[in-house]
């Protein structure tokens, strides 16, 4: 077997854990130098690849690669870019192969959604096409958690655990003041297309009437009245309301509810923000006083209470990858497979790239409780065991997690510029 | 010495460590079983109180009030009421009085910040005059850091903390999408009237260049111009521009920011957030994509992040609180004097409520940066130790913090019904 050199590629929102899966890959490929010689990684993913930006993580300290397993953020830079369809876009695919042949790359990973799926498996095709075959595989990632085939996505369970332990905790804070303030909390969270981190927030739920008292997905129009309903009720019943709800609500018009038209005194369109769209109402509607949080990037960065299950998942997906191309294989992604409920386990399993693009999981309707607005004991079944486990970063003495930083010396480049 | 029965009651805002300080004081309470008897907490706090609603805390067993330690909201209820002048509402006063002789309180202890501070003062003049005298003393207790003489304010610190820790993520997160996707980042913080808590996010700077790049103090009147030099500088400098800004920032009319007329489609105003007003003139003048959180009650509550001086304080608050009512004393509030820098070092020590009441401690000048968007290095030495350590709550096996829900029996009424 000759030695491989393997390029290693961010690819879409980073996760509290897509550093874990780098590490795993690292880690991985360092304990098969008989195998594997140097490991790239694409400068801001996918762009710096086309520009022949690449880290060698080679130089890198061991500790430090150790500490990416707790760093969040994507320590080598990921990018929002998605290749367009080969026929369409013949000249950067030919660039990446271009890129892969001067500096040996055996291996392509790329560490993304269901974009990057579809990427890799194209780039696996095209090498063969242009006589550079390059085994080309997938690593899963995403906060959505909607990617198919895979029980889960690495990144979603400490988002899961982030949304469920703070919207447990912001409810203690607003059941102690209801009696003469704030009646209705409002957090908002990410899932623009899937309620999978919505749903997550349910789990701080422990019995029945414990808050969050309303959940809104994106799979179920907003009902205004069932809604306002549905608030008063918990007032009148518990003294206040919590409420998580998704940022892709859509009202009855298939509108996002955050579109809602919202405009400054200067007449801008506002973006963003369901949450305020949604106090608005109850305000209006209900007369309650309200609170509203937005987490946005806090809940996708929060490696501070990430869920142990995760960064187990999302290192081991790392590793594998690494493991299926010592294999030989090509074209293919791990994937986590549930082996049980109770107790749970999992393995990785694989999965072909070809049936891993641009298909998206929603939550499926056994997930959602008849009224729309809370999750069932199935989901409870299926979500408990993400958040599970807690791994914490280390702190340094002023209190302040131990985030690593890398050197990300680049490669010497080998080829004339590429303007991406 | 007779055995006092002492009446505890939350006021105000609730902080992540306001139930350590319940804790502190009935823990060293039960262990001065000759010299105090009962101690009650007020339903909801001084509304309770008014009410005769009084939570018999002997009730609840020894594990749960050790779990108060590391939970956060307020764990008996606490409420937004301020009692009126003597003059205008000497029937509140009054029955506060009759409460007390009813259930034999010989010690009111109120934790909250200035109003409380003059309310339990207020009440200690009463209860003399009304021949009732009542040992009344204050436990500090507010995130906004503003109360006087005591070097801070429990709850301050874990907030502080949060915001450090949530913006190091949050900015790391941007700093990987920089290259094609979100620029600027806005953390909205709390803090009306001062600006700790927006200042607490520059601890997140450990090397010059770190984010936040800028930081906007309601001290500070907000300049347009120099804010947006400065944002597209950090852009153009380390390719993104992170930033805190407290609620409470005013225009050059002296008015809030987040009350800049934001009205929704249907002309209603639209309430709070100075983030989205703030990312809109990002959006508008510089061009640049951004995001925006609001951490709202998020980071009151997020006890799962909390800092351990404070956590240490917070409870050395509430048992100091008994040690001075042991030691006869009225009118007085423990408070947390600063020995020493480097290494940290503090003491509980106490002031006259007098001298609490009413008056806010705003950000020394010497705090911010001269061009009003940064820390300097004296708040950094000040803020530095107040978030040092962690003080993890337990989880349980589902992955959840283990946040106790007090059994809240109260005791039997003695009095007629009063309306509050």
């Amino acid at each position: 077997m000759t030695r491989k050199n393997v390029l290693y590629a961010q690819s879409g929102g980073v996760t509290p854990v897509i550093n874990a899966t780098a590490c795993g890959v690292i880690e991985t490929a360092r304990a098969h130098r008989d195998a594997i010689g140097k490991v790239y990684a694409g400068k801001d993913g996918i762009i710096g690849v086309l520009r022949e930006e690449l880290i060698d993580t080679g130089k890198e300290r061991k500790a430090d690669i150790a500490a990416l397993r707790h760093t969040p953020g994507g320590a080598f830079g990921s990018c929002r870019y998605k290749l367009k369809g080969i026929e369409d876009n013949l000249r950067e695919y030919e660039r990446l192969i271009e890129v892969f042949k001067a500096h040996d790359i055996g291996v392509f990973l790329y560490n993304g959604g269901g974009d990057s799926s579809d990427t890799a498996y194209k780039v696996s095709q095209i090498g063969k096409k242009l006589g550079f075959p390059v085994q080309c595989l997938g690593v899963p990632k995403t906060i959505d958690n909607d990617l198919p085939i895979t029980d889960c996505s690495p990144g979603f369970g400490s988002v899961a655990k982030y949304v469920a332990v703070s919207i447990m905790e912001a409810s203690l804070d607003v059941e102690s003041m209801a009696s003469s303030s704030t009646k209705v909390f409002i957090l908002e969270v990410m899932g623009r297309h899937a309620g999978w981190i919505a749903a997550a927030g349910g789990l701080a739920q422990r019995e029945a009437g414990d808050p969050p008292h309303v959940i809104l997905f994106p799979e179920v129009t907003f009902d205004e009245k069932a809604f306002l309903a549905k608030v008063d009720k918990a007032v009148k019943t518990h003294g206040y309301c919590s409420i998580v709800v998704s940022e892709g609500v859509k009202g009855p018009d298939g509108k996002f509810l955050s579109d809602a038209g919202v405009r400054d005194a200067f007449g801008h369109a506002q973006l963003g923000g369901v949450a305020p769209v949604i106090a608005g109402l109850v305000k209006d509607r209900l007369g309650y006083k309200y609170h509203w949080a937005v987490s946005d990037y806090l809940q996708r960065s929060a490696r501070h209470v990430a869920s142990k299950t995760d960064v187990d998942q999302a290192y081991a997906m790392g590793k594998a990858a690494i493991e299926l191309a010592l294999a030989g294989k090509s074209g293919v992604m791990p994937v986590i497979e549930r082996l049980s409920d109770k107790p749970y386990r999992w393995k990785a399993g694989e999965a072909p790239l070809s049936r891993m693009a641009n298909r998206e999981k929603k939550m499926p309707k056994k997930f959602i409780t008849k009224d729309g607005m809370g999750i069932t004991a199935a989901a409870r079944t299926y979500l408990g065991p993400l958040i599970r486990g807690e791994d914490y970063p280390p702190y340094d003495r002023e209190g302040l997690p131990k985030y690593v930083r890398l050197k990300r010396v680049l490669a010497g480049k080998k080829l004339p510029d590429f303007e991406v």
